[in-house]
């Protein structure tokens, strides 16, 4: 059997006891290390795990699937990925080839920032499509995230925006002269992806968002309990202004809050908020709701 | 500590190691028992986690909730819920009663049909809104989820349909009566739900649906891996001729395939399809996709 195991959002302790028994039986155990980050180094798994772990990157995933479902028709075969295992196109290829081969596969699920996005206390079912937004260069702005908001927007949904991540990468020295020397990892930060929001909405003026009448909440290691998950909730010039210090460590995560929200989900959220008074009058005026 | 912890799609073994620490560590633990159902009996829950349950119905979470939170200041309390814990608003009400009571809380997630839908090949971040469809009566038609499906169709994205759960209902009589007997619970079935979908758009008539041309895919027990999982994908006629018994016991839900559907998706998709040929050739032929 090929396991796809989803390890959840955070630690070692996040792994379901269905997707613990795989690990534990499996002769190989792959960690996928690129589509997403954990909060915790491989070596601490290993040892709760009680398994070494084979680390699998981006080029071993996509160029040598046949390598790490080897022998999985007769014995079991683990590959552990952060989050959910249908969060990234890649592990739908993986499935296709195994399929392919006639490998049995179980897929082992587990919550993804999709929907722990909940955490935010927007609720799920008013979540239009998620957006990615990438790390803008001088020359490279890519900006078709801004019409999927606006199209989420016009409908009054929030959107998910999950932010860039750059890890592995090589200079364009190092690519170019085929040195496989690896800058540090790079996380777009919250106010970096709200000046890159803001930057497009000046470009377009469409009026989809707006830096002092347009909610948004950032999100920062969700399901990381007191202390470590972090939720802060304000407009989007507010959260411009924060330092970095106040998102703390990567992952980052950021929705724009959409019209049709309801008071109840504006009541959660205040608890997060950098003013209160602002979220709540900006609910008020700007997005129409009305509390008791 | 005040914990609330999904419990995942299936059985026991979905929990996460965090969750079953917590659940070990707490001096009350309730199952909450309406919002979705388990494959499993609370006896096997009990057996595994090696707990006594509490069972929290409905009435108990909405009206009791300070008899649940009780204590929790002090000690740790834990509620037990199918699927991630932000899957139902009544969770939410929860964590702002145990705020107002300066109660800690901890959410820890798990996978709910949210982000496990992504089991049918289609990826998340195409998704728009999601709808939920009630058992229509004679004289009850509810059908502000064809506006919803509408919106995601106009957008080319997918939707995600959950099918109405009907649990510890009482019949008018002994409503009227005050009678607490409970009538057997119900589970819309996939024909019936694309019968109620088709029922409203033949009122409608706005091409939204088309049992000939609208693809989509019923989802059965996710996360019950192989011999329990079921996945059926197909044109909505094809799907409405089905036997109850091809997509199995409860839960079930269906997906709206999006014109923005790409080819890998739809490849992914026809290993589950009723007739492969027509899978494809609708999707070449009204969804425009390209294969080699």
């Amino acid at each position: 059997m090929f396991y796809i195991i989803g390890l959840g959002l955070c630690d070692e302790k996040d792994i379901t006891i269905r997707g613990l028994e795989a690990v534990k039986g499996s002769s190989r155990v792959y960690l996928e290390a690129y589509t997403s980050i954990l909060m915790v180094q491989k070596e601490q798994l290993e040892a709760f795990y009680g398994k070494e772990l084979i680390l699998a990157d981006r080029d071993m995933v996509e160029t040598e699937s046949d390598e790490i479902l080897r022998g999985a028709a007769k014995e079991d075969v683990s590959l552990l990925v952060v989050g959910d295992p249908f969060g990234a196109t890649t592990h739908t290829d993986m499935l296709l080839r195994a399929r392919a081969l006639e490998i049995p596969c179980r897929v082992i699920h587990n919550a993804s920032i999709m929907n722990a996005v909940g955490a935010s206390g927007l609720q799920l079912y008013n979540f239009g499509q998620t957006v990615s937004l990438v790390f803008f260069t001088e020359t490279w702005k890519p900006d078709s995230f801004y019409d999927r908001i606006k199209e989420n927007a016009d409908l009054g949904m929030h959107t998910l925006v999950l932010l860039d991540i750059k890890v592995k990468e090589q200079s364009e020295e190092n690519l170019a002269r085929g040195r496989k020397i690896y800058e540090p990892p790079r996380y777009m930060s919250i106010p970096q992806a709200v000046s890159q929001l803001i930057e497009i909405e000046e470009d377009r003026q469409s009026g989809v968002l707006s830096p002092e009448s347009t909610l948004a909440i950032a999100l920062s290691r969700v399901g990381g309990g007191p202390g470590n998950e972090r939720i802060v909730a304000g407009t989007l010039a507010e959260l411009s202004v924060q330092s970095p210090e106040m998102f703390g460590e990567p992952l980052h995560s950021l929705v724009i809050v959409g019209k049709r929200v309801h008071p109840l989900e504006i009541e959660y959220a205040e608890e997060f908020a950098v003013d209160r008074n602002i979220w709540r009058n900006v609910a008020i005026g700007v997005y129409g709701c009305k509390f008791d």
